[in-house]
């Protein structure tokens, strides 16, 4: 028996505290919460909190980069929304001996990123703490019948997805570790290192899905399939030779290591959404891939042939 | 000559800060950003961000009266900016080993905040740091013509506050030094106790209050009237007779105390708003109290009789 006052948020871990927490936020569960605002207008907003050594690190993020990611990963949950990006605040806790330049760096970063993709830092809070935290939250505008959800998606959907997977874990590995950079082009290396560092919200595609069932692929394209299939009652089947990796990846990486980054590296920002046949071939002429299909049951299965396995779900963002 | 490379947060404090990131963010000035949304409609953005042990500690203040704060200064500066509010996100960092209890309580106090005074958790996000965070990002509407400014009071304006001022920075005492209680009834001890922990953002007052001139007084009466005067290049004389302090004071504290707390105590969360003499009528029959007068020229000045004192800003607020 475990005693409740003593219970620690690390015997919960974050899905565990997310569901105590639920009977206070009754609208979570997509990547950004719809609020309508006046007649055939809804805002989207979104949060996100990045806290020094656990979400970025000097070693392999500059703060340019820190902040023009930060800023990309809120676009991209407005994206997943179906939104367009309005504004964000930037709520900044920072030691006293935290050079000026890196949070100017951050800053320019940033602003860099909303001056590509849309809206404009309007407000924020500053203050001291022993780590630095970069609290963005981000808010977009939808017209409430054009938003995507995650739990409508119908068996029989084909299951499409924009860009390439698994390249912001190959560049993270290539800031981590040069040496793994062994048997990859200097141009495929500056590639997927960009991946990493400057992601682009995919933003180009919401006038595309409008009304789609979907997420983005923040924390990895399994997590995201899985995450669609649970909250639609349904299962999928994922084909592994459509599985949409980086060109560079083939006779680089052995064959494992390649499907292991595609389906659970996490942080491309790319879309993952579920539609009827003849909308998502569309979306192939577009630039869109079909890697499967929405099945009956629950179980979300890597097809390879004959043969079938189960997904097992990343570990890696348990952030407790 | 200091090498700009090398400038850390600490050599120039907030102020500072601030003004260095005055290029990426426009809009900041005021309590929070007017967002114009769709025809007619506008939202009010602001944050906050607390941490543990700087903005909060244990000691005074249990999780449940930590939610309930966090939350009445983000609904304090929407009422500040004449809007009511619609909800606001929740970003929280915090160590493994904190308490599920803790948490939970947190929330408690932030959504008994809400429901008494509007809006409801939207949003946010949870990971781990070593140090507790909490931001806040609160949002609410306002017709464009009724939102409130600090930038536009007029000489012969009278200053108009609501409520008495003091009496959080009182409690806090209170809290952090028993002892002081000598010479007070147990009654006005929980009142002031009460205040400091459960502050009413004063979203009773928005309606009465549209179009005016003001902010709220979150860092306290003199900081308000201070930012309003430079915001506008205008002049104030504060009537020391007329300076809203609770009736407990007399009799407790000293003279000069008693306006040290009321004047710089801070997070009263009061409103402070600049008037044309009629309208500013009006507000006292409403419970409003007039302490003081918009001049020409740019000095803030405390009047005792024949005795005119130049306010000093508090230092109390520079949080580097």
């Amino acid at each position: 028996v475990v005693d409740q006052q003593r219970l620690k948020v690390q015997d919960l871990g974050e899905q565990g505290l997310l569901a105590r927490l639920l009977p206070f936020c009754p609208a979570a569960g997509d990547d950004g919460a719809v609020v309508p605002i006046a007649a055939q207008h809804a805002m989207v907003v979104t949060s996100d909190v990045l806290v020094d050594g656990v979400h970025f690190s000097d070693r392999t993020t500059p703060p340019y980069a820190v902040g023009w990611r930060a800023t990309a990963a809120n676009l991209s949950d407005l994206a997943a929304m179906g939104a367009t990006p309005i504004g964000m605040t930037v709520g900044l806790s920072l030691p006293g001996e935290t050079q000026v330049d890196w949070v100017e760096e951050l800053y320019r970063g940033m602003t860099a990123c909303l001056a590509k993709h849309g809206g404009a830092i309007v407000g924020g809070d500053i203050c001291r703490s022993a780590v630095v935290t970069v609290a963005i939250t981000a808010f977009g505008e939808v017209m409430p019948e054009r938003a995507i959800y995650r739990h409508t998606a119908k068996v029989g959907d084909a299951i499409v997805v924009t860009g390439v997977h698994g390249a912001s874990r190959a560049g993270l590995e290539l800031l981590l570790n040069p040496a793994a950079a062994t048997g990859l082009s200097a141009g495929d290396r500056e590639y997927l290192i960009a991946k990493h560092q400057f992601p682009q919200p995919r933003l180009d595609w919401v006038a595309e899905l409008a009304g789609a069932v979907g997420m983005d692929s923040s924390d990895g394209l399994a997590d995201a399939i899985v995450q669609i299939c649970r909250a639609s009652g349904v299962g999928a089947a994922i084909d592994r030779a459509s599985l949409p990796m980086p060109d560079c990846f083939a006779g680089w990486l052995s064959a494992e290591r390649a499907i292991e980054w595609t389906l659970y590296g996490g942080e491309d920002f790319e879309l993952v959404v579920c539609l009827a046949m003849e909308r998502a071939m569309e979306m192939i002429g577009k630039g869109g891939r079909i890697v499967g299909r929405i099945t009956a049951g629950r179980s979300v299965v890597l097809v390879d042939g004959e043969s079938q396995t189960e997904l097992a779900l990343s570990q890696s963002f348990q952030h407790f």
